[in-house]
């Protein structure tokens, strides 16, 4: 299968080496030419252009935008809808808002072309070698896309989601449960850590990732961190996040769903951001007030 | 009426003062001679050990103790047991844990001693001024006390709530609920101190204590806190506890009650003694496994 | 003063016997005749259409409005704005976002117009007899219309809070300091209703309104709901909510700003929604999974 | 290796299995002896007694229990100390606190005797096929018994992890963060199931086990439960606990660390229990009193 590629960074170049290694052939394409021109070597066609990659597609053309989230998606496919033709497909792979693929889906069908709004987990590594894709569009279209995600795809892992949105949707809550669950983890080493206890954690991670309940992908990712930094002393607890955990909890509240699980675990991320907090100089000042209880004096 | 108090610290000491200005006569004593001695000035009787508090008062005995939480409860406690007789009456107006009030009333009532267990909240100057009393113990004889407390609480501001325990039980509740209140009010002043607003702390708890729904004596003092330093600037947002909010949430657990805001508030003030935490190590060090997203090094 | 108040709903129709009662002039206006036609006997000027509203008002005119948040403000700021002059002030003394506030200024400014964004709180008792106002808008005009504070707000219940969209930001602000400290009261009582003693709660309630720390408005009406239905048979505990607590969280998730307890306040009401939930059903079949747990079946 | 295993529950039982299958001799023990009687067949030996266990092993004496937490533990122990000898080794693979399980390493100290108390994850099938093992006790007499483990646990799959305690307490904090994962996996699904999309629950919980960030033995077992109830519609949403989860928020409180998402966990697991609240009462009752907001009534 021939397909273009728009956006060669971390996941897309990655997805390419995976589909060339699966003899697709991928026309590729970034605003910075060097990943294109490395791609080149293992066989990919270079394109310099938006332009020239739908120009090196035959019908239907299918371009797959990896491109950062946000106005540069739509920009990519205002630019492409004019290039395009009634029945070509456009893959939005990144992690775009689902209400936004739906309007973009819309906007596309408005000239008869297809849309795929694909959420795609299992980091860079998994585009490289085995990914994990939710995939919202028209059912009947993805029959011709669906040989790719049979081989980029690990085993098993690939799936039509249902009408558009619903790809990225997945994957924004995907991303909620992540959040969830590094926060348990992390939270569970914090009890080690301050326990009576002298725990190596790399081995902990290591025993907790074989055999027990509560082994996962993120338990052995847990393990490796450790292993390179025994008790993470070089780097500072500060939990940055990229906005798709945000969604989530947009979207519960939109939706008049209780996640306390997922929201609290965003909102410990946006706590580690501080050293000291407004929040809890007030409560330390009410304390002192009715109680006279000392507050802490910064000089 | 006639009664001994044990301890004088800061709330002991005010009550005292309060039944002094009442009319009660009290008989004072506490391991530091000095505050009894102040009393003393005030029209309280001087007493340098138990035995002559006990020996300074006739039947029924009441005796007051306001001491420390904890063991030093339990030692005055058996102290007073052989020097008193059946149909004394003893009062533990302290922060204890209500089931060690239950014990303790077991104990006394062994000895045909009665028990009180009082909450007392309302803050130093309550209880110089006015306080708020919980009242645990036999109802009969809480007729004996009551004058008491028809004198040294603000008006309506007593209860006797029930059988021994849920004087102390209540107060305990009393100050769950008082720290999911002070973490409401201080998460949202933490709210206008992000806003694109330039809001006078100060001014803004002063009209939120006027005729507003959320108005309320923490409000007040928030306003008194900002008066003293309009930003909080000379202090750090170092929330301790001093136990009572522990034990409300311990007891969520023990009754399988869901009790979300006040255990939350709770582990807020332990995430504020630390500037860094090892769970916020562990969720960095994760995403810049599986996403390669940076992490914030520490030389 | 002479104004005119359009929208008589029970905010609105309070706020004008509040204002007649302190001898200013009110044109009243609202979809619904009725309530109009009642305060005319109060001494009201009644307006059949917001035309005659502002014909009846002389330079510069100040028009309150007081109708549901929403577009509704939007159509009646549209009406108004051909019928106003440069220097005329028009106030929006509803629940609406801070953000819509800050367009709406905006755009009346684009005409010369002054907009005052007002948050009122103290419930419609308050709104009567003396409430509390959080006043954002240009200060130099403010001194125009302050003299109806004066009035119409308990004492020292308003603040000019600084530029557009404080006001409103000052009382969605507010809302959420609310949920948190309804849901702290809630979570006590629960733990009151599951403890082993046989607490009558009007009489906690009252006596925690009196000299405790935890004394509040809040807890005064807690009183006054448990002296109507002594263990609230009567009722499902079901927390609806009408919107304010949603966006302060909203806007805690813009901002990065972590407030754990107005967060789970909301949760636990979208939570009480439902008598069953997907996610426990999740839970129950994978404990069910892993470790042979009993499910309980539905028939 | 030979040993005695006492307790032929649902984890004893398979237990056994394992280490016959890996050529260990066995005598078996359970208060009831049905079990015992079929593990002869496939090559265990039988007692009838604690007495008989002890009886038919020799220095140094494997006793390895596995009855339910609690006091059944200690009358097990008391029973086997005037029967043990110097340097024989008692294992508790139960789900003990580590707290009990310090106590009693120090008991079974002061009688030479050995103690050892494992923490055993996996399920029954785990326990059966290859479990995860988490030890605490002495580090040279482990060494003995560390043939066993190198049989029954899955590769890579036990701990030695320190001294005695750190095998309960790992277990522990494992069961913490498996109670904050499956609530955040619940809450993804809840999300899925109120959205405007129409998944196939259990396709999504495969196509997330596959190559996803978020793999995990739990995700998996999402995907089983959902192939027998596509809709989970036969269950009810009661999320039970077994007292592991509230021994870690327990802890959390005791060391002060802040561990919002296992509390969390816990509390909805609390609040499941129940189809309506105390607390949704008051706070329905309390915006009625306020704001005059409907409440829903019950006849």
């Amino acid at each position: 299968m021939k397909l273009g590629m728009i956006g060669l960074g971390k996941m897309g170049y990655n997805l390419v080496q995976n589909m060339l290694q699966h003899n697709h052939q991928v026309v590729v394409n970034d605003v910075n030419p060097e990943p294109g021109m490395k791609l080149v070597e293992e066989g990919a066609e270079f394109a310099a252009s938006i332009e020239e990659v739908v120009a090196k597609l035959s019908s239907p053309r299918i371009v797959w935008i990896m491109v950062p989230a946000g106005q540069i998606v739509d920009q990519v496919i205002d630019k492409l809808i004019p290039m395009l033709e009634q029945g070509d497909i456009v893959i939005d792979g990144g992690n775009s808002h689902y209400k936004q693929s739906l309007a973009r889906a819309e906007k596309l069908d408005g000239h008869g072309i297809h849309f795929f709004d694909i959420g795609t987990s299992g980091g860079t590594n998994g585009a490289a070698n085995g990914g994990c894709f939710m995939i919202g569009g028209d059912k009947e279209t993805f029959a011709i896309i669906e040989p790719i995600f049979q081989n980029i795809a690990v085993d098993r892992g690939y799936l039509y989601a249902g009408k558009n949105g619903s790809g990225h949707y997945l994957k924004m809550v995907h991303n909620g449960i992540e959040y969830g669950m590094m926060q348990s983890i992390a939270e569970g080493f914090e009890l080690l850590s301050k326990s009576e206890f002298d725990f190596n954690y790399e081995e902990v991670a290591r025993v907790w990732s074989n055999g027990s309940v509560i082994r996962s992908w993120l338990m052995e990712l847990t393990e490796n961190a450790f292993s390179k930094d025994p008790n993470l002393d070089g780097i500072r607890g500060v939990m940055k996040s990229s906005g798709e955990g945000k969604w989530t909890v947009e979207t519960a509240l939109d939706l008049e769903v209780s996640t306390p699980i997922i929201a609290l675990s965003l909102l410990m991320r946006y706590r580690s951001l501080e050293t000291d907090t407004f929040h809890g100089k007030v409560v330390a000042a009410l304390r002192n007030e009715f109680g006279g209880h000392a507050v802490e004096r910064i000089n």
